[in-house]
């Protein structure tokens, strides 16, 4: 804290000074002209980087005198209160899930702004509400309303991710203290010898808290719904996978063992998601809970009727706004402890295993982690991203979202700036069985584990000592002094997020092809420096999406999707 | 962690004094006889008390020499290795339920002593361990065998109290994590505004950690088991406890709340407790599970099947070796969350209840918090009493367990010493139905929640505000620098344990009496010594429970048979 104490203090004498960037795109540049429609105001803006004056005097930007604003949601004030710095957002704000889904809900929050002559809006979530600001930034912007609205990237579940946001708020804190739990229940297990906990996190339909939880605590075992979608396992072949595993442990004379599953788990294994569907469209047109099993398909229904009957009415709960299923109720834990129980006990009676009787206890780690008092590291992030939407509405910015870049590095070398929310949009194409396909809108989604990633390498080069041989790690509570108050995720640091610092090094880089290849130069150094650039060129299009003819993403092809 | 060690160099750089205090009796003087009888050797033994030498000159003490000693049990090293000193129990030592049930497991450990040549055998654990170890005391010292029994109080549930043991280690660090929890669910209830969440919390029997959760993190609402044993409350009155706070709290316009129950509260219901009773006797009996409702009293049975199916099922689980139920297994919180719900129900219909649905999430804090990294009190504390032990079995003493006490005061003011375990032991006898009153036997008792002490009194006069104002607190997680690395539980600094000190102070009150009424002094002041102390001998007579004539504890009148 003593550390951004003192980068506040910097950023608060001094004046801050906004550049400008290049326009942007968007990340599938087949999307391009579909969001442009739908966002013609807002769309294409340029990247926004601060800088100090005292560092540099003003060049071409905008000088931020910073002058009074009036700006809705209490958060864009908290640089000034320090007393308040370590309360969360839960104590602060309150939550809502509630998503903005209507014209007239916008036109409600255009009404308000107006009338209480607003400078901006600052919308703090994840991708809903960063979604929702993005559509009442055009439409403000369409009404010559004078509020500008900006965007704060806050989730738990870490998913909203993309090239200009590497963290989101309160990610630290929840896969922090999670690990503590974890690793309490690791060395219980452990002590106690007798019990295989499995551990269920929240995520929503992402892996991400369950990925930096496993790296944290190093658990026996882990389950990431994007490795069972990617794999198209089924709940077969996860029980199975289990059941290998504990009979190995067995055979070593262990009876115990800690595993972690995602909620998100049940809707990535391919055919429980198909069953929610079905039981989805039947509850959409009304039929009753009782009369659903009777009008699925036969193979739904068949499944659906070989699950315990806790599952089954969990299965029959309303989906959420977003059409996902109520993940933090279907106790995805219990069903696969079960599934295990009865497994272990065919092959005990088989004779193919020979150990002890398997015994399991089952945990949601849903509630207890959220509204805790933030770590450093978030209280650090969430401080300089309220100052950088400070300056992105002092710019009169509309649109945009403020975000903190080389997190991973020391605070004194955080980078601030503020990237368009058109710029982070994609629309999703998906078939829906053999219909034609459905073409959403423009949004920003949740971005799942990256299975190519550093993060999930560092999972599966560890996996099989952490499965055998209990290397369990106990970070502890979170601290606010000396030792280990300092750390930050394990994904975020062994990430190589630098896309900013990669955005300069190309300009400098053409900047320096430009200032040495000027008109006067030798012929010989021309030739080379066009053929070099063509060499470039032909690389970028055939890297290009739209050289690769690809229309549709299917549902198993991206993580996003999950 | 800096002052224990500069408090442990003056131990380890000095020489240990034991000096050696007034012989001990029991509790109960009604015990005493039985107790004597029972283990002649080991009764009776004086309290111990650790003075450095440097700091007085060796009186008749015996001064210890720190001889090598063969010692098993690796917590008794401890002191000498800082690497682990932040290691918890489960960390190094592993745990088990298992108690000594037979002359056979005695003899075992006996010979295993006799044949590893020990000076000691240090028993780390609560109420049944610490009974083990006086029996193992009184046998070895039978055998002659040269081992010394020493235990420390370890233990959770904190529910090892007596006139010299004012704190059990492990509670602090229980009471620390789960609070943390709490008060995370209590932010995120206040946040939501939609849920009543109910906890149930780890204590066996007794419900120390409820209470000192509740007065770090102020829950709504507390049930304790000991409140309820003592008020004889039903599951019906504690349902519409509930509803009625429910309600209140519902025209206030507040739909949330946390609820805090402790595992024991089952076996405190005192309809359920019958039943329990009748269920483990036809257990007992080999009755197969399907058949126990049966063969259950009419009463019995009926309130068995007014039961939801999946108490039904916990109720029936085998007890445990102290036949008590398997508290940890039975979710008396989802129990009372569904009468609440039906009653809320039922309220709505008849139109007692207006407000909006009842909504519950429930929980139990059972194996989370074990295993944790132990807090700088639960370190230290554990460290001292490793110290302890050391010297009881350096100064060749056995059946004694290491005391700390004068806790709440600073480090540098904690009084080291010893007791003998037998001075904690008490005999139950229990009036069963109808029959004859059966006697136990002498061992050490788990105590429950004084409520005429200090911490419940605390709790009682905040009740109301709790209950209506949401003043939850939040203490975040344990710290190991800087602010709050130093707090302890409330309980124990609220309540007035120096029992040692006063010990002293008695002393000093006897002495000088001696000292001032010598032979030679005169007749008025001689009159007056004697008259004095007539009335302090009347007043002791009057207060000894033999002269009251109650050769019997009822169930209900002592929270130590809860």
């Amino acid at each position: 804290m003593a550390k951004l104490m003192r980068w506040t203090i910097q950023w608060q004498g001094s004046h801050v000074q906004v550049e400008f960037g290049d326009a942007t795109t968007v990340p599938d540049p087949l999307d391009a002209e579909s969001i442009k429609r739908s966002f013609p105001l807002t769309y294409g803006q340029p990247l926004v980087h601060f800088v100090s004056s005292l560092e540099k005097p003003p060049p071409n930007g905008v000088q931020d005198q910073q002058p009074p604003l009036r700006v809705a949601d209490i958060k864009s004030e908290l640089p000034n209160h320090s007393e308040i710095y370590y309360l969360g957002g839960y104590d602060m704000l309150g939550r809502t899930k509630d998503q903005i889904t209507s014209k007239e809900q916008v036109n409600a929050a255009l009404n308000a702004c107006q009338t209480l002559d607003l400078n901006g809006l600052v919308v703090i979530g994840g991708v809903t509400s960063n979604t929702d600001a993005a559509q009442l930034a055009e439409t403000f912007a369409e009404a010559k309303c004078l509020t500008k609205v900006i965007g704060v990237p806050v989730s738990f579940y870490g998913d909203l991710q993309n090239q200009f946001v590497e963290a989101n708020v309160g990610f630290d804190t929840i896969c922090k203290v999670n690990s503590q739990l974890i690793s309490n229940i690791c060395t219980d297990a452990l002590s106690a010898e007798k019990y295989y906990y499995f551990i269920r996190l929240m995520g929503r339909s992402s892996s991400h808290v369950t990925l930096e939880c496993s790296l944290q605590s190093h658990p026996n075992m882990v389950i990431l719904g994007e490795e069972v979608a990617s794999s198209k396992l089924t709940l077969h072949d996860i029980t199975k996978r289990i059941c290998n595993a504990v009979q190995s442990r067995a055979e070593k004379g262990k009876y115990h063992g800690v595993i972690l599953l995602p909620e998100g788990l049940v809707e990535s294994i391919p055919e429980v998601y198909a069953l929610l569907q079905e039981i989805h469209v039947l509850l959409k047109n009304s039929v009753s809970t009782e009369n659903i099993s009777g009008q699925l398909s036969p193979w739904a229904s068949a499944l659906f009727e070989s699950m315990p009957p806790f599952i089954k009415k969990q299965l029959l709960l309303s989906p959420e706004s977003d059409q996902s299923a109520q993940l933090s109720q279907i106790e995805t834990e219990k069903l696969l402890a079960q599934l295990v129980e009865t497994e272990m006990e065919i092959r005990t009676k088989n004779g193919t295993y020979t150990g002890k009787k398997f015994n399991s206890i089952c945990h949601f780690f849903g509630y207890q982690a959220r509204g805790s008092v933030p770590s450093n590291f978030d209280c650090d992030y969430a401080y300089a991203l309220g100052h950088g939407a400070y300056h992105l509405l002092a710019a009169g910015l509309n649109g945009y979202m403020a975000t903190v870049t080389n997190l991973k590095n020391d605070v004194s070398r955080w980078r601030c700036g503020g990237a368009p929310l058109m710029a982070m949009m994609t629309i999703r194409r998906l078939l829906h069985g053999l219909g034609t396909p459905s073409i959403g809108k423009p949004s920003i989604h949740p971005v799942g584990v990256d299975l190519k990633g550093k993060s999930y390498g560092l999972l599966l080069q560890n996996a099989e000592k952490y499965l055998m041989d209990d290397l369990y790690s106990n970070p502890g509570p979170i601290q606010y002094k000396g030792p280990g108050s300092d750390s930050k995720t394990i994904c975020l640091c062994v990430e190589d997020h630098d896309y900013m610092g990669r955005l300069k090094k190309l300009q400098s880089y053409l900047d320096k092809v430009k200032t040495s290849v000027k008109p006067g130069c030798s012929q010989e150094v021309l030739k080379a420096a066009v053929s070099a650039m063509a060499y470039v060129v032909e690389i970028l299009s055939l890297m290009s999406p739209a050289g690769t003819g690809h229309a549709y993403h299917p549902l198993e092809d991206t993580s996003a999707n999950m």
